[in-house]
């Protein structure tokens, strides 16, 4: 496979990518619903943990633990934004 | 839907998520080995731009498309990391 192939391959990861970190993110958003009728904290640091130990079980690489985390500290991160302030 | 039904589905998004991770950085282990081969530069901004392009053009909310890029900026940085390391 050539450069252009892999390429491609990987534009259609993303188009994947982008669509369930949609999804993930009208979940975050449904929960901010639900916390803030319910005065509850949008950061909740044992939930987040929660997500990265399950990340890191879930990764079998080529990525290491911590490159996975570190994507997934700045999905977490947009995340809880979302939760603040809704989503566009 | 409760909090805790929410964190199931989301649980479920990671674990695909992960998957297509997993995939891409697989692909871009590849294109780097093929840019190693034949003396390619790693670094290529046009295409990162791309990327960013596409994504952006993919992405139908609710997250804006700066919170999605800010989420791609992070995945391109560990991607050119694997570009150049190999991955774990």
């Amino acid at each position: 496979m050539e450069i252009s192939d892999w390429r491609r391959k990987i534009d259609e990861l993303d188009e994947q990518i982008v669509r369930l970190i949609s999804q993930r993110a009208e979940a975050a958003q449904a929960i901010g619903e639900i916390k803030q009728k319910a005065n509850l904290p949008i950061y909740e640091p044992q939930r987040e943990q929660q997500v990265f130990d399950h990340v890191r079980r879930k990764n079998s690489g080529p990525l290491s633990d911590i490159e996975m985390q570190d994507i997934y500290e700045r999905i977490i991160d947009v995340m809880r934004g979302v939760q603040r302030h809704g989503g566009k």
